[in-house]
């Protein structure tokens, strides 16, 4: 167990470290704005964060650990219920206090507290480290997620300013050529799906690595034999979705979708620029993102599209969009490429608990299952998601409106 | 085909003529306001279901039909996007006219049309019926669906007004005294899903009954063990989670839901008046059904409650809801009671396409499967239901907030 | 006294007779929908009206009078909280009940206890004519602007159908041709200004006529020396207007008014059909009145703009409104016609109180001090307003865009 | 003129400097962040209030100004159509970018500009110093009006924290004690309002002040005798019509005032802390204020109330509010206290143009008449007003819902 801690918190020093890298390219403003009520500030997401580890981990299980201030349980506790009142979500952009030097200086303050555990397991402290070896863990991976969120939402936040500033000009790499996308056969028949953490003999591991509860159990699927794009759609596929009218043609959208194209106006991915565009005058599409605006790239993923527009595309295009498990079960098909990198993929499943879930005990109870309703599945991950944080077992979910995540879509269909 | 003709043109006769006895106790007022967004005027609905018929089955099948009245394409088309421009669902309420009189001689007008089709057989009048057999029978499921809805529009209605009328005083028949409540235990496995009568040779059927698409294809689906409670749960038992402040705890509900509870000030089901309610002053709770306000009937099934109550419910009674799959897979076991009565049953599946699901050809390839997305399956059928309207495969769907329909539960939970 | 009294039955008679009148062109469900939270339905307007006459009459002051239906205190109170709890404005649409029948039933019964008032005069029963005076002669002109905002929303809800029913094709008379527009010199200095009423005195008159409260004290203003247009704004003049562009350039409009303009898409007054409009086809502007659609006739006022549209409208043609004393000082000017018919007209002036500006005494104090913010004066009268009902002193009254008042304008300037 | 020139750069440097003065206190973050729609950041002012100056008085007329950057003219236009689009009001504080560096930047940019045409008159640099004159004095006057919004925007901000931060310790000074209050009659008759500086001869000045037209022209009104309190309602005096259930008790306010009070829940003025506030615990009533969180000061005048209270507060002492006529004809009047200091005071009178008003010509034509509707005048001046900015003729004006501004009341009355 010992050895446990002191891998985890290898961990989180660099966990935490990495947080304070992607705001370094920010001023403190950056990191004070919330452009809308989904996205939060770079500066909560540091607050927020560090929050977790301070109330899920110190408070609870060091003893004579004090906390950096007591008004921050009301200030950064996100939607936990159990843990007391909070902040209005929609007004986390107007704490121009405390300010980011505060903010680091909390960081700081439980990084030495959780980075002390490691010298204290020999004293007279009373620490129960066997109860906060799995909080520890779980604020790493939370912590990633913020990550990832940061980014997105910084993204979307710079996408207001007619400025349109870039967060830094190497953030978004080019994308390799692909080879030809080929429809891959997948025989179906009954799967597992899930991660088997929760049940070690299933694995057969020893040391199963850390998984969300909502990717348990570890249970059986009996799938129709279906097929599976080889590669992501790209932005020169959606181009001709988009020339073809897609976006004028209730034909291909589901109802609420096609709700959403008339009230918000969609007429492309969120973050392209149409020929013309006044904030950056050109003939030819643009996309903004990280680095800035630069021209389409025909060949990359399309990204930030909601549900909404997956599903019109699949449609279009006389495919569907693959359910959770199909993805599940397809991963690791020889000639499969893209599954855990560029772009969440949007599935056609709702976020559901598996047969027999049970949420994760104590504080952490909330953390997935009360959000399961009203959401659709992702899978896979993006060029915004932490280096070995997803896995071929990782449920993201977000609304099917969603658009601010780099987010597209694999196509399926069913076997011939 | 000319008994099938036969046969649903006596359905025809008997369906129309229920959805008029349905309007008989009303007003012509009371038929033409609109209470809700979610809710359409009896009227809209007696002459929708008209138009349904008149724009699927004559306009395109019979040559020589002449529309009752071109404008009404536009009134009282509903959401169909391939059949043009519509009413705003918003502004149904603002229809004075045409008035009753005036949509009963529209509703004439296509039933002699329709009742026609038996005698034109052998004359010259140009008629496809192998083409309009089918959308007539989906015409009187429709329909069906619309007389569901039009006592529960009118509930709401009436709801609304202080005066709480009631619809009829025997509209709504007490409940008998069921047994005492056990735990069925089903042993999942591979079941049979969805109606067969996409693919007769499945079903072993040569006639097989009618389905909707949704319902549809028939497919294997693979279950855990588990258990289903034989009856529904009780309005005593719902005041028991009431009285235990289930309404006050957010660690039952979901985050949406609780959400909704704070925001609409939810306390109870949608019809209940607590004790002191001004508008008819109790030391009891009571219940306001379409026979009026009476008090409230502790082995009733509790009814007009959302997925969001149903599901707290379950979750402080340490059980959960079923999930479509386990809810048809347990129909017909002995023990297993009010199945496809008193209230429909929020289940715990999302509103999702069947596995090889493809919509109905033609202009109603709009009925169903635009709307998977963000809603909540329903099994069953309640006191509104048509007779026969409903059977073991039917999936009804509404979103998750919505409280307006005879919706109860039947609580579920994993093998021991 | 009593004679009063008789003068006021016989006038009761009359007027309630009118208001009936009214509704007969109208069906059961046309008198039962509420178009837009502005509006009420004509059946609120004729229970509202008797309820006044209950409640402000017949309750108070008549010691045997039984009410009709004690619940109707509830559904029938429009604003008066002094006068308790009430039905949500935003609802009057959803009383389906009471019926229109029984409406009728309410209005007789109060009739026969007012119009009793007559015979009752030297029998025992306690009945205190001297106060009820002042409320029976209230309630009459109380229901006289009913009568107006009768036929005004019914035309709001008439427009909001496609089929664009006429109330009654003879309801909106042809404009008589007008002699050419002058402009007359007013030489200001101090005026008199409001009702003698409240002092009669002042007035030299022993039977001073009715006034509002609104209109007193009587008071004197000093007004520079001004220019009134001897007639109203003419739907040519307006078109004028809109060819050279006045709905797309802000520089005519106040902050409010542009806003306006943009979010509800103003492009014409409220009931004009611009060429081409689908629910009409025809090549030129037609107007929808009470008496159906017709041709825009270019020497009619204009009618149904708001305020903001007056506005603007008098910016671009180089003039501005008159305030109201400007318009109550000229009144009575030779030449200057149109004053108190065709449509009221639109002033410079907030809706304040006079000088010394006293509420009525009693329950009515509610009736017009406490809406004396955020509104503009209207003065004048117009097609819709019962006869003899204005007059000089008159201060109509709505907010700053509104527009489904029969409301246009007149345009002022500074002596040169 | 030269000397003029020199005078208004005097000036220019003073007021500049002030501006940058006020900001000191303050991180980059808090002049970032927009509290609500009506408030701006600090930031924004900054820059707003620079581009006037590039706007209005550099671009017109100096021929070789170049400007700072060319997006800043979309950036910090506030409201003038005339003079092209600009960023949303709404979305004001999601400009992180440009920093707070570059705004200084900006303003020396202009600054500099600026102080360069003491320099330029020999030169031959094609400078009109006739015609920039106005508009340099002009801005000097706006940028004075942005300081105190700044002021009243931080402080709405600062009330959002739970930390409830003071702007500094020492901003908000305690109000000395006063004399007892009195009644000052004041006779009333043909009074001058408004100001002369658009007649000179009238004024009998040949160097008038300064004004804004919507202080002109100088006319005539005619007034009733009155009374008008010595001081303005004090702290102590409010806290006695809440105790006396003043917010509960709908027959002393405006309708639209008691609509403001049950949907925004008003209790008390704006940052009033009732006891047991959770944010600062205690057992009587605090104010929070610049200087952060202090007791209930009973004598000093009461803030932060809209409009709709202040008529309330008059109506409940069986007092009134002043017309602003009323209030300017006082001025001077030996015993009148509190009339340029402490607190702005609402008066009864609507925002209306003057009698022959006349907007400014040119760029600054939409400077104040566009707003003339729906807004409430207050005269005086407040705490946070510039020192010699305010002077009798000066029209403050807000909606009547407003509370974020140092808002009070004094009371008025007819004459015996």
């Amino acid at each position: 167990m010992i050895d446990t801690l002191a891998q985890l918190l290898r961990q989180y020093a660099i966990v935490r470290a990495h947080s304070v890298a992607l705001s370094v390219h920010l001023s403190d403003e950056d990191q004070c704005v919330q452009s809308m009520p989904d996205a939060s500030p770079t500066k909560w997401h540091l607050a927020h964060t560090t929050w977790f580890f301070e109330t899920l981990v110190l408070l609870p299980h060091v003893a004579d650990y004090q906390p950096f201030d007591r008004q921050y349980a009301y200030l950064f506790n996100s939607y936990y219920e159990a843990l007391g009142p909070r902040h209005p979500r929609l007004q986390r952009g107007l704490l121009s206090r405390p300010s980011i030097d505060e903010v680091h200086a909390y960081r700081n303050h439980v990084d030495q507290a959780i980075l002390a555990l490691s010298l204290t397991n020999n004293n007279q402290v009373a620490i129960d480290f066997e109860a906060l070896l799995g909080p520890l863990e779980l604020g790493l991976h939370h912590e990633q997620q913020h990550q990832e969120l940061l980014l997105t939402d910084i993204l979307h936040l710079f996408s207001c300013s007619p400025l349109l500033p870039a967060y830094h000009p190497s953030a978004q790499l080019p994308f390799q050529e692909q080879t030809p996308k080929q429809w891959l056969a997948l025989p179906g028949g009954i799967v597992l799906i899930g991660h088997a953490r929760s049940d070690p003999k299933q694995a057969g591991s020893e040391q199963p690595e850390f998984a969300f509860d909502n990717e348990t159990p570890c249970h059986q699927r009996l799938l129709q034999p279906y097929q599976l794009a080889s590669q992501l759609v790209t932005c020169g596929e959606y181009q001709d979705f988009i020339k073809a009218g897609g976006y004028n043609d209730p034909q291909w959208w589901l109802s609420d979708g096609w709700a959403a194209v008339q009230v918000l106006q969609w007429a492309a991915p969120a973050y392209w620029l149409a020929p013309g565009d006044p904030r950056r005058p050109s003939d030819a599409w643009q996309v903004f993102g990280l680095n800035g605006v630069h021209p389409l790239e025909a060949h990359a993923p399309v990204a930030n599209i909601s549900f909404f527009e997956a599903s019109a595309y699949a449609e279009w295009a006389g495919s569907r969009l693959p359910t959770e498990f199909e993805w599940e079960a397809a991963f690791g098909t020889p000639g499969l490429s893209q599954m855990l990198d560029s772009v969440w993929q949007w599935t056609r499943s709702s976020y559901e608990p598996y047969p027999g879930f049970c949420p994760r005990a104590g504080d952490a109870r909330e953390y997935n299952g009360k959000f399961m309703v009203g959401q659709q599945v992702l899978r896979g991950a993006s060029l915004a998601t932490p280096h070995n944080h997803s896995r071929s077992t990782y449920r993201n979910f977000f609304p099917p409106a969603a658009r601010w995540q780099f987010s597209g879509l694999r196509l399926a269909r069913d076997a011939a």
